[in-house]
């Protein structure tokens, strides 16, 4: 094993050491965010750091680098309070990462990459070709003091999926959806089942759980 | 695809609910947090909710719930300011998983569930057979006002690994540390290359990357 400290990181260059540290933590989950401007134009971008924050009210949040370009998505989040999660599967891969392009405002990240903005009754689009969507609602945010990007919290209002994606105990399982996973900014993984385990307890051998599907 | 709302995520029932919303989000990374407390008695838990906040400094992301049991490596970390990340790969995913039972601050997880603590000259221990350790320093909390999650933001000062698991441009790929996914509180998934991209650019077709290894 080799040690890796500043010395190290400072003498990296700068896209070197962004690959590095946005991989260090494992493997992240894939989703495509959408929203509307005030004036109707849809947003689109690839977001690899939601997280799980409650789950009664079911919430989740999100980290924002406000000062790279370009910030559409948080704009319009803040302004329209909605915005959409879209998981990504092998089928719109090429498309989710080519819509990290710096497009300009006027010109809609949906109609640049090829896919379909699904509006239903709610001020953002959502992704059509996606297999998991949820519409959003901003909640609040945190600006992180360390280097200005801001934790934002979003409560979860509804989700759109065919309910054989999931499990009888609740899960998603997202290997039914064929649900991605990436790494870095530009390494996508197709996660395959290992194994489920029931709840750990204090004394007792750990036992797996089946991968069933039909409600119990 | 079905919809389901408020009315659904209230008819659950809680832990339903909870493997629900764990599972949203899509894959997380998988690591056991481990601390050392002011008498020096080790800590251990797996964690699924790191993200990445930064590269330079860099700065990663976590979330606590800290009024579920047991909150001992929350406390050890802003008491020492000090806590390891550590990948998990198959060989200890059972004695991950395990490390998630609740056990009493008089006996350490690291010898319930069978993994070695490494000592380094750091205020906290290691997990010894993981594949990918890091040194966190505390930095900065804040308080998730919708639910009372504190989401913590640290610093990493030294990485412990196998240089041969970063590729050319810097991106660690766990695929070669056999580092493992989760989704929800109890799924583990096995992630396999799928496809790796350029930077991608307005106006300029897609190109892949090689999974290269050896530094160029």
């Amino acid at each position: 094993m080799q040690r890796f400290d500043f010395r190290d990181f400072e003498s990296w260059e700068r896209r070197y050491r962004a690959n590095f540290f946005n991989s260090l933590g494992g493997y992240k989950s894939l989703n495509l965010l959408a929203t509307q401007d005030e004036v109707g134009r849809n947003n689109l971008a690839p977001f690899f750091s939601v997280i799980h924050v409650g789950s009664q009210p079911p919430l989740l949040g999100m980290l924002f680098r406000p000062h790279s370009v370009p910030r559409h998505t948080l704009q319009n989040f803040r302004a329209s309070g909605k915005a959409t999660l879209n998981a990504v599967h092998p089928g719109i891969l090429a498309a989710a990462h080519q819509s990290s392009a710096t497009y300009l405002a006027e010109f809609s990240e949906f109609a640049a990459v090829g896919l379909r903005p699904k509006m239903r009754d709610f001020a953002a689009p959502f992704v059509g070709e996606s297999r998991l969507q949820a519409a959003l609602t901003w909640r609040e945010e945190h600006l992180v003091q360390a280097n200005q990007t801001i934790f934002l919290v979003a409560k979860i209002e509804a989700v759109y999926m065919d309910n054989s994606a999931v499990l009888s105990d609740g899960l998603i399982d997202h290997s039914l959806l064929e649900s991605l996973a990436v790494n870095g900014l530009n390494s996508y993984y197709r996660p395959q089942r290992e194994i489920r385990y029931h709840y750990a307890k204090v004394g007792h051998k750990l036992k797996t759980l089946p991968w069933q599907s039909e409600k119990s």
